[in-house]
C-alpha cells in the first residue's frame, strides 16, 4: 500500500487528530495509538453503543494498533521516546504547550528523531492570540464565519451539522503529511506539520471569501437558493421534492426544454440569469406549476437524461440504500473481534493498485502493547515491571 | 519545496479539479493548466470581477501555469499526449467517459506513460447507476443525506451555503494522489486515483453515520443544539450572542464555576448530561440569565479562560480581521500582474522547513504556452502553425 512502512506515533483523541490517522492507516501507514492505561481515547464511550462498543470509535480508529502507556510517568516518558526514535510521523492534537509540558517540545522531538514528521492540530494555531483557548468544532464554526453564511435567509445562523472543522483539518493534517513524506524520500529531513481547525474551514469559502475581498460586500445566508444563479434550489413534485441545479445558461435551456417551458424564453423577465434572479419566485413557480404533475422519480430520470442535475433530499436510510452508495462500497461490513460483523462507511479515495481496505480492525485498548514493546526491545520483565506499576 | 519536480497535467476546471490542483501547486508541484484557446476555464468569468479579473478564479487558480490547447483537435491531441508522457499526474474532473471519447482512456494513458498518476474527480463514480448523470455541489449534497441533517428542527432541509462536497472531494483527491507520489517513489507504478463527491461527504458523517449504521435510528436536524450534548448552543448576552461548548461534564462544571450557577448542582434536573438534555430549556434559561446582564467581549475572555470553549459568531468582515486569523495569514496579499495587490485566503497547511507560498499567481490565459511547448520539444515553426490553425 501506498503508505506501507510508514509508522505513526498516534497521541491524538476524539476526532481532528484520530481522523487524520484513520486516513493515513488506510493508506498502509502502522498507525500505533497511545492510550492511557485502563481509559483510553474519550471516544470508546461515545455515540451509540453496541454490546459496549462505539461504532463511531471503530469508525474512527480502524486500521490503527492500541499501545497503553501512561505518558505522564518518567518511565512511561522514556518508552514513547524509544518508540518516537523508531517512527517517521508523531500526530497530536492537545491544546498548544501541552507537548512541551509532557517533555515532548518541538526540540525534544529533534533531539530524539530529527527525521520526525511532527503533524498537529489545534483550534486557532500553535501561537497566537487565541492559541491557549480550548477549542471545539462548534466554536471554531462560529468564529470562522461558516455560521453566519448557514441557513435561511429569515433565520439566523446556523451550525454545520458535521463536526466539520475537526474534519476538514484532519483530511488537511493527513494531505500535509503525505506531502511532507513525499519530500522525505528525496532526502528531507523531519518537520513541523501543523493545522488549525479555524483555517481548514476559512480555505473553503471560495468565492464566499473571493467577492467579499474583492468587494467587501457581506454574503448573505440564502438557504436552499443559490446567491447567484436562478433558477436553482428544491422544487415540489407530486410525491416529494427534488432539488434542481441548472449551473448555467446552456443548462436552464434544457431544463426548459425538459419541462416543455420553452415559451418562457419569450418573457423578457427571464432573458438573462441577473433578471431571473429579480424575478425568482415567479420562475420558480412556473417550474413548479410543471414538476408537481409528476413524481420524484420521474423528473430526476427526465431531467437528468436531458442533462439538468437533478436529484432527491436523502435521508440516510435512503443514502445507505442507495443503488450507487453501495456500487462504490460506501458502507463496509466489517469483522470485530468479539462483537461480529458491525457496519461502518467506506473510503472515499478509490486507488486502482492498491485499494484502501481495513486490514486491522478498531482495537481493544492495549491490544498491542506487548506487540509494539517488544519489537522497540523490551524484555518481557521489565513489561510485567511496567504493567505492575500501572505505566502500560 | 515537498513535492518540487512533480509535474501535474491539469485539465480539470470549475471547482473540485481546480481545487485538487491549486493544493498541489501550494505544496510546490508544477500545474500545467490546459485551457481551450480563446475561452478558457469557465471560472476567469465568475464571480465579482475586479477591473477584469475573477478573484475566485485568481484564489483557485495560484501557482498554475497556463497552456492554451484544443483537445478536441486531432494536432492537439498529439500535443497533449507529449505533455502526459513526461507528466507525474494528470488531473481531470470530467463526467465519466469523456476523457475515453477524447482518446484518452485509461488504457491509452498507460500505453502513454505507464507511471502516470491519473487522478479524477466525479459526483458519483467512474461507473455504477448514476455515473453518466450530470453532477453538481447541490445534488450531490442533496443525494449523500448532507442536506437532510443541516438546519432548524422546525424548518426544511437546508443546503450547506459552501460547495463543500467540491471542496471535500479535491482535498481527498490531492491527499490520494500525495499518498501514491509516496508509492511511486519506491518504485510502484501510475496508477488510478478516483474520488466521488457523493462518497467524501459520506465519509465525513462520523457520529450521525456510525449511530444510524449502529442503531438504525435516523439523526434528525437539531440546528444550532447538539444533538446529544446539553448545554450547548447560541447564548443572548448584553450586545449579541456568544456560542458555548461545555462538551462533557468537566467542562459544564468549569461553566457553572465562571457564571457563579454552582447551585444547579443541587437541581435534580440538572444532575446529568441526559437530564440537562430533557429539561434544556430549563437550563438554557438559567444560563442566559446570567449571559445576558455582560457583554459578548466578557463571556469570551471570562469563559475561555475557566476552560470553557467559548466564542462569537463572526460575519466575513469580523474573520478577516481577528487578530488570530490574521497571525495565521489566512489573508494573504499577492502581486497580480496587471492587476496590482489582490487579497486571497491563506495555506491551512503550515510545514515548517519549505512553507506554502503563492510562487506563480495565476496565469493569464496561455501564459505559459510558449515556454512548456519549448520544453517539450516543439519549434517555434511547429508552434505558429498551430496558433495559425487556433490550436494553441
Amino acid at each position: 500500500m501506498p503508505l506501507s512502512g510508514t509508522v505513526v506515533v498516534d497521541l491524538s483523541r476524539i476526532i481532528a487528530g484520530p481522523f487524520c490517522t484513520a486516513l493515513l492507516g488506510d493508506m498502509g501507514a502502522e498507525i500505533i495509538k497511545i492510550e492511557t492505561p485502563g481509559k483510553g481515547d474519550p471516544l470508546r464511550k461515545q455515540g451509540a453503543m453496541v454490546d459496549g462498543l462505539s461504532w463511531y470509535y471503530a469508525l474512527f480508529n480502524r486500521n490503527k494498533k492500541s499501545v497503553c502507556l501512561n505518558t505522564r510517568d518518567d518511565q512511561g516518558k522514556a518508552v514513547l521516546a524509544r518508540l518516537l526514535e523508531q517512527a517517521d510521523v508523531v500526530v497530536e492534537n492537545f491544546r498548544p504547550g501541552v507537548m512541551e509540558k509532557m517533555g515532548f517540545g518541538p526540540d525534544r522531538l529533534k533531539e530524539i528523531n530529527p527525521d520526525l514528521i511532527q503533524a498537529s492540530v489545534t483550534g486557532f494555531g500553535c501561537d497566537g492570540p487565541y492559541s491557549k483557548r480550548p477549542a471545539f468544532d462548534f466554536i471554531a464554526q462560529a468564529m470562522s464565519g461558516l455560521m453566519s453564511l448557514n441557513g435561511e435567509p429569515e433565520g439566523g445562523p446556523v451550525r454545520d451539522p458535521l463536526p466539520i472543522t475537526d474534519l476538514i483539518s484532519g483530511l488537511y493534517a493527513a494531505f500535509g503529511v503525505a506531502c511532507s513524506l513525499v519530500g522525505k524520500r528525496k532526502g528531507g529531513g523531519g518537520e513541523k506539520v501543523q493545522v488549525a481547525m479555524v483555517d481548514g474551514i476559512i480555505s473553503f469559502f471560495a468565492y464566499m471569501s473571493a467577492n467579499y475581498l474583492a468587494t467587501g460586500q457581506l454574503p448573505q445566508r440564502t438557504g436552499n437558493d443559490h446567491p447567484i444563479v436562478s433558477p436553482y434550489g428544491v422544487f415540489r413534485t407530486s410525491d416529494g421534492e427534488v432539488a434542481l441545479a441548472p449551473s448555467n445558461d446552456g443548462v436552464y435551456q434544457k431544463l426548459l426544454s425538459a419541462l416543455g417551458l420553452e415559451r418562457l424564453n419569450d418573457d423578457p423577465r427571464f432573458a438573462t440569469n441577473d433578471l431571473r434572479m429579480t424575478h425568482r419566485s415567479e420562475i420558480n413557480a412556473f417550474i413548479e406549476e410543471v414538476t408537481k404533475t409528476e413524481t420524484k422519480a420521474h423528473w430526476v430520470k427526465v431531467l437528468n437524461e436531458h442533462g439538468v442535475p437533478c436529484g432527491v433530499i436523502q435521508n440516510l436510510e435512503e443514502v445507505f440504500n442507495d443503488p450507487q452508495v453501495l456500487h462504490q462500497q460506501m458502507v463496509m461490513d466489517v469483522e470485530q473481534p468479539g462483537y461480529g460483523t458491525i457496519k461502518m462507511t467506506g473510503f472515499p479515495v478509490k486507488l486502482e493498485n492498491r485499494p484502501c481496505k481495513v486490514h486491522t480492525p478498531a482495537p481493544e485498548l492495549g491490544q498491542h502493547t506487548q506487540e509494539i514493546l517488544t519489537r522497540i526491545g523490551l524484555s518481557p520483565k521489565e513489561m510485567a515491571a511496567l504493567r505492575e506499576n500501572g505505566i502500560i
